[in-house]
């Protein structure tokens, strides 16, 4: 099959932009990205879906979220951390059923679909539902499971119970074609040193990726620093447990030695401005971990904290917030923004064959009608991808060469499904 | 006609919201708001629009706009201030012509009536152009004409001529039954003291609003308190111009002093989170205002610095910002953000009419369909149309009862041609 668009967005190793381009599948790959004039000649009589003015981009890739929390969007708002979690999520979260937790999975999807992201990294419990829905939605995606130092907890009731859940799934998930695994603990104020390298271990039996929470307000610095003597990142690389494999949500409160650590480890960073903000957690330093090389991903956080899983306005804020709290308007400039969403993004679920459109990457793409008057003129398709577009202009979204989207219809899940979910669910979060 | 909707937020004193509800609109006013079962009872017979799973919402007020940069969406970002205005804005801007600006105007209007905006107060230049466009898109409004001290300046080649236009506007659209003008003296350091007396002086006599930016940087402030012996506010005080009738764009900058003179004034603050935080000034004291009981209405700013002209985005930016710019995450709530794009943003174009739906006022409305994903599940409809919506959503908006946009068709203005102006205004923006 052949795309062919106004505008291709490569975010290839030059950030090529190709006006009048064509995109070439082949299977679940991209094997030519061009002129549309050269491509199609080269392929006569080849099927072709011609966008129009539109702009293909390489999917978006939400690198931290908490899928199952779709449940709880707009249940509360407004309020400190900890009230939120003690009075509106943890009552919540104590009445789960499997059946529940597809479904608000599903219905997180349906919008990452909707809104061009290809790939995401969840964190939560009880993950085999949200591996069966990832996988229904034909998204492709790292899946976390959630792990705290406290027991019973939702995932098992006791340590080994949790652990022999997580082997069940990379057992059950292995080979996937989209789909891998985290092992991933919930942050350093809710584990203990002993949980962490346990954690750590089972990453490297399993074969899963290692992530969590990490930095993400000056309490838990102190807090940290407190109790194990140590800022958060200090410490858990005086346990080992930090290394390529890792992804650390958030990263507001990190300091020049905290930077030189997630560099020297190969560690990829998560920025979730618009959770950051709703909490007033503060900013990351988006322009300070670039420029100590390290891989500076993003993410929408749990729609409960957001209240949306919708990475075109993501790149929006990060772009905004990158300035504002830098004090600089040439910081975090729109190329930067797409970088995070894509290439950074590929990095932090350590997928080297996604983040561009190139011969050899996944065929992930999303296309961006051009053709509303917010989208018009285009002087410059990545300034009104990151600064001027919403989300909803998207048309297209296709995940190894896989249409999941098309113009108003979602061609992996069924939407009635999912919406009679969504109204099951407002009953459940009453 | 009668309206019924899942939910109709009135926005009235009591911020009541009803579930199953209906509205039905006499001429160009709302004559009745309750209950769809007792309101279709009332009336049998009358036409029905029924729009289901739906949120009904007064129509977003846009209160600083620059609606012709839209030309300029895009063409360049991530640039200081005044390298930005003098290398990219200033030397297109002495490119204008007539027919460019009101095409420029529609298209930005065109983007207004797409995404639930149904009034704006707009600053710049040959605004008869301006009132042209927004007669012709059915918008409510206060057209500013932009004053600043040098001459010839794009608006007219002396004061005289200048103001002679003024005066023939005011003149050819008075009485409009939704347009009104207003004088707007650029800012501060673009004006002296007899340049803002004479604008003031009229406005007086032809009947004008008065608004100007103020207080947007600290760089404002301070070249302010150098040249002038006291910070803008005082400054522009001591010369007798902050009345009832004025809206001052950004106050970003004010302390409590300044706070005082706008509540002791009557002065309306219009807040801009997404320019103030593109061009990194820093945020507007939210609370801090309102809680001297100084009116904050909302604005998008130009969307060449914005980039776009979207005011369901805008509200979710401002209640994001003023969490984090205070460190609170209680502070800007959804209830506030909706009430500064509707009820605030009426006081900012002085119509009392405007701001909320109840028997008497404006028949002004727009409808957030909340069938997507993204919208689903409803605990609470504010939250999710400013947390979660990006504007997009919208599928009807009405102003003076008269349906502006309706399911993907424009009906007042003609999108064809909107669309092809903005084509031309690519060429003329290179």
């Amino acid at each position: 099959m052949i795309y062919t668009a106004g505008w291709i967005v490569t975010q290839d190793a030059a950030r090529s932009v190709v006006e009048n381009g064509a995109l070439r599948v082949e299977g679940a790959l991209v094997s030519e990205v061009g002129p549309a004039a050269e491509v199609l000649a080269r392929h006569p009589g080849e099927p072709v879906r011609e966008l129009g003015e539109a702009a293909i981009l390489p999917g978006l890739v939400d690198a931290h979220t908490h899928v199952p929390m779709s449940a709880m969007r707009g249940a509360a708002d407004d309020k400190a951390l900890f009230a939120w979690l003690n009075e509106d999520v943890f009552p919540r979260e104590a009445r789960w059923e499997p059946r529940l937790l597809r479904a608000a999975a599903r219905l997180s999807f349906a919008e990452m679909v909707r809104t061009g992201c290809t790939a995401f990294y969840d964190m939560y419990m009880l993950q085999e539902n949200v591996f069966a829905a990832a996988d229904e939605a034909g998204l492709r995606g790292v899946v976390g499971e959630n792990v705290v130092r406290f027991f019973p907890q939702l995932g098992g009731a006791t340590r080994d119970a949790l652990f022999g859940r997580i082997r069940d799934n990379a057992a059950a998930w292995r080979g996937h074609p989209r789909l891998r695994g985290a092992v991933a603990p919930h942050a350093v104020y809710t584990t203990d040193p002993d949980t962490l390298r346990a954690c750590r271990d089972l990453a490297d039996e399993v074969g899963w990726q290692f992530g969590m929470h990490m930095s993400e307000t000056r309490k838990e610095t102190a807090d940290c620093l407190a109790e194990r003597g140590a800022r958060p990142i200090p410490y858990c690389d005086s346990l080992g447990i930090l290394r390529g494999d890792t992804s650390l949500f958030h990263c507001v409160d990190v300091d020049d030695a905290d930077l030189a650590i997630l560099r020297e480890r190969g560690c990829v960073a998560v920025h979730n401005p618009a959770s950051n903000m709703k909490l007033a957690s503060g900013a990351a330093p988006v322009e300070r971990l670039l420029g100590a090389g390290v891989p500076v991903a993003l993410g929408t956080d749990g729609p409960a904290s957001n209240n949306a899983q919708d990475m075109v306005r993501e790149m929006w804020l990060a772009a905004l917030l990158g300035k504002l709290a830098s004090g600089d308007p040439t910081a975090v400039c729109a190329q930067t923004a797409l970088d995070m969403a894509t290439r950074h993004g590929a990095s932090a679920i350590h997928d080297p064959l996604a983040g561009s459109l190139e011969p050899g990457k996944h065929a992930d793409f999303f296309a961006l009608d051009l053709r509303g008057p917010g989208m018009q003129p285009v002087h410059n398709v990545v300034s009104n991808a990151v600064y001027a577009a919403t989300g909803l202009e998207n048309r297209l979204t296709v995940v190894d060469g896989r249409e999941l989207y098309r113009d108003g219809e979602w061609l992996s899940l069924d939407i009635g499904e999912v919406l009679a979910g969504a109204r099951e669910l407002r009953e459940w979060a009453r």
